[in-house]
């Protein structure tokens, strides 16, 4: 039996420099992350649109989807550093393939995302159907996890290494996360819209299980960025 | 027929100075402004005490409410301007009486908020029956309107001069102040807890009714001030 002497300096140190998991969403002020009747054309639902035009403009995004311009600025970086630390993602099934429906778990379903999709990173994907791993253009794989969600973020810190793992959503694998103790850090871009239905971010969550404290707030023209750490 | 002409220099310094009706309400992020099963005992419901602890402790909510002392900073100087601009308050007649129950309506309720309320100005309470005035110590009257929402905002704008008038609540009453489109400023402390349960701010509002812009936002030990202009 070996031991190893391990300084409580060194021990913080570590902690201080730890990857982190953390799950970003758009939020309307009514609680939604999607809008009422999703479907393949529309998978954000009814008005879900709204939730993300504050980032579509953005030269980061425009750059990760492939497109030149856009705008720079305190939103810019924000979304700048969120992709540059992230090492690997994982996300729900149902944001893998664009919502609900006999396709979803078709083995011959590509996804979403195209043949060039804007995560740039290994993605792990939360399900219960075995399939062999995708590869795509611009870096994206997708691994499809069934063992549940400790399983895919192992996969996921691996793949990472010393970089952050984020979940991509949706609401739902988010939800996991934070009731598993799982999650760091939970930022939610408040949208000053109401939808009036759709998919509520915390809905059916076990609130007992999650305590959050405020981290950071920045006020965007149309958006507020809230940052919480998650207290485990 | 007389024709009265008003410069657009005036008109607009009239309206820079117009009293306004306000709505400010502590939410929980998953969008709950009580808790589950409110009772006499708990108006605010299970768990919704902690959507105002940020108050508790502030000089300026102490005074209101005849306490000497408390904490001094942002926080408290938001607080303290908030009663300095109000004249008048419109609230539901739930809040008036504590909750729902056969005691809500009855004639010899005096209210859920004791000999001295914290208002120190006129209420109009929004009620089904007709009843006398109630006058309490402090400067708090309750007058109690059955002809609506517009009626009760009438009277206390002609009782609030040119100050501001606050709709104290609950969720019920700012909402409709919001889908008449009457409201002019919605402000949300915005706490980082969960309740899983309870009364919804927007819970069957008519969203399409709604546009919101942002104003301003503080950030805060424990709380986030969101100010929204409601845009007619």
């Amino acid at each position: 039996m070996t031991t190893a002497v391990i300084s409580p300096t060194a021990v913080s140190e570590q902690e201080g420099t730890m990857a982190k998991l953390t799950f970003e969403i758009s939020m309307s002020l009514d609680g939604f992350v999607a809008g009422p009747n999703p479907s393949l054309d529309q998978p954000l639902g009814e008005g879900g649109e709204r939730l993300h035009e504050w980032i579509y403009g953005l030269a980061s995004w425009r750059r990760r989807h492939g497109l030149e311009g856009g705008e720079t600025g305190p939103d810019d970086e924000l979304v700048e550093a969120s992709f540059a630390n992230v090492g690997a993602i994982v996300m729900g099934r149902r944001m893998f393939s664009g919502g609900e429906g006999p396709w979803a778990d078709d083995p011959r379903n590509e996804g979403w995302w195209g043949d060039d999709p804007p995560f740039r990173s290994p993605v792990f994907v939360l399900t219960h159907h075995a399939r062999e791993p995708l590869e795509k253009e611009g870096g994206t794989t997708f691994t499809f996890v069934t063992a549940g969600v400790e399983a895919a973020l192992e996969q996921a810190r691996a793949a990472a290494g010393d970089k952050d793992v984020s979940v991509a959503g949706g609401a739902s694998a988010g939800r996991q996360y934070l009731e598993a103790e799982l999650l760091d850090e939970l930022m939610i871009h408040l949208v000053p819209v109401l939808l009036g239905g759709g998919v509520r971010l915390f809905d059916g969550i076990d609130a007992a299980r999650v305590a959050l404290e405020q981290s950071r707030v920045i006020e965007s023209p149309g958006v507020t960025h809230l940052d919480y750490r998650a207290v485990k």
